[in-house]
């Protein structure tokens, strides 16, 4: 790193880069100009810090990129726009191999990719341990944004994507635990479908979020912001078999994972009763009139069997 | 910072501030949303490294916010727009007083209003050591951006703001010599004018940069971008009578801080001969034929008199 400097670094990092239409102007003057045909932008930031958000060991550079950019992308998704642009500034340490900042942006470029967009912009500067901070921007192509307040009573609560997969991930990472490939995976680059968000704001719904920090806390957020209470219907939560297998490896609760854990970047979302569920979004529960709970078959999560340690 | 936790951080952070009507949905949800009336967002990003970018011993963290707003800011009225909105990442070691990130985000928030827009979004982690990752989104008003690589032999060059008084604070405070608060004060917050780079798209400025990593260097930039040779004037550039008094102080060159200190932010820009120039921009060379160098009245910034050491 510290040998081949900050501008033969942006350089490796931006040479040979294919940009979609939406890069107006992409890296190498002050600022990028990027697309924005729907007159607003939408705009998240997150900061990744080694060894609290990931770590070198248990995840490769190119999937600590391509998680770092889905989960800002994840948030684009969850206000019901497609992603435009990301920016990237990176802190790095003087003695990081220049493989790893190569990998790192490799993986950044591919899951930019996949969410329709590319990186536009970004900052390379020195750090004592490594710090990504990723800047997300997306258009909403003329529809409202999709906000966590809009839940009504009456309305159907739906998710899209996986669920828990990424904290058994974890845990399987935590005791070096090999058995379950797919679920580490999970963890290591988690796999937001960025249409999911669009297509549910399509489709009328009232409120949206994405699954970063548990199902149960993200609906709280929604719950909270809308003046209703949700219920999750339990028996509607299907645990896949390797879920059920690692969570009895481990002896853990496989549904404490589905209603807890985090980082899936799942989208979760309310509709009114009479919407037709856009592809891949399932019913998991309701929304009812409350002052913010979050209930597990009515229950308080608390007391709900099988979670009891939430 | 870790007593408080990331939602009471949060919520001190963002309640009470009055948005401009470009913030259409500001903090609280999955993202913001800010007016692109134009169609087109431009954006920038920034990361300021604690002891690297900034000291707290140096500069009061209210400043130190005020100065990273400005960074960005500065870039995005480079690009001849205008500010509409900055998301800021912190990452925060626990042990960090509360008071000084309540100080920081005063701050950022007193230079983003300077700049016309707010901070719209953001993100709070733990970190080993202060880092603060700015990104800066901006409106082009219908024009055109002006990039670094539109200047053409016989165009007029010109700055706006001050040169060299950054790097003569910085070099008071390393020497901790407090005779000169004008310029040490320069040093932690410059002051750009936002509005000069508008003005200066609107005048028919071919190129623009500001000037962040000294003029030489940023001129640089321009000369190589556009493939030309950029000339400065350096009767043109009057030295204030502090800056000159500081550097007989400290025994250095004066003019080797204009030409080669960065961080005040003015703006540089290359002009048609024929235009006029708005207020507050002043010419200090000009464009000609060539390959990418920058010289001093003629000669290679090496050979000339005064500044040999650059």
């Amino acid at each position: 790193m510290a040998d081949i400097g900050e501008f033969a670094l942006i350089d490796r990092t931006v040479r040979g880069r294919v940009h979609p239409p939406s890069t107006l102007l992409g890296p190498g003057d002050d600022a990028a100009v990027v697309a924005a045909p729907d007159g607003r932008v939408v705009a998240t930031t997150d900061m990744l810090m080694q060894d609290k958000h990931f770590r070198l060991d248990w995840s490769s550079p190119r999937d600590i990129g391509r998680k770092a950019i889905a989960q800002n992308g994840a948030d684009v998704a969850a206000m019901g726009a497609r992603c435009t642009g990301f920016l990237v500034a990176l802190g790095c340490p003087p003695h990081l191999p220049v493989s790893v900042v190569d990998e790192l942006n490799d993986g950044m470029w591919e899951e930019a990719t996949r969410a329709g967009a590319a990186v536009v912009g970004g900052d390379v500067v020195g750090s004592t341990q490594l710090v990504i901070s990723i800047t997300a921007l997306g258009d909403l192509g003329g529809r409202s944004p999709v906000l966590r307040s809009g839940a009504a009573a009456g309305d159907v609560l739906a998710v899209h994507g996986d669920l828990g997969r990424s904290a058994a991930g974890l845990a399987l990472l935590a005791v070096g635990d090999g058995r379950f490939p797919d679920l580490t995976a999970s963890h290591r680059v988690p796999q937001p479908d960025y249409e999911s968000g669009p297509a549910a704001a399509v489709a009328g719904a009232t409120s949206m979020a994405d699954v970063s920090d548990g199902l149960a806390a993200d609906l709280t957020h929604i719950a909270e912001a809308s003046s209703v209470n949700v219920d999750i219907d339990s028996g509607s939560l299907v645990l896949s078999a390797d879920l059920v297998d690692a969570a009895d490896a481990l002896n853990v609760d496989a549904m404490r994972w589905v209603l807890t854990g985090g980082e899936d970047h799942a989208l979760v979302a309310t509709f009114p009763a009479a919407a037709t569920l856009p592809d891949g979004w399932r019913r998991i529960g309701r929304v009812t009139a409350g002052a913010g709970s979050v209930t597990v078959d009515g229950l308080p999560l608390e007391g709900a069997p099988g979670w009891t340690s939430f």
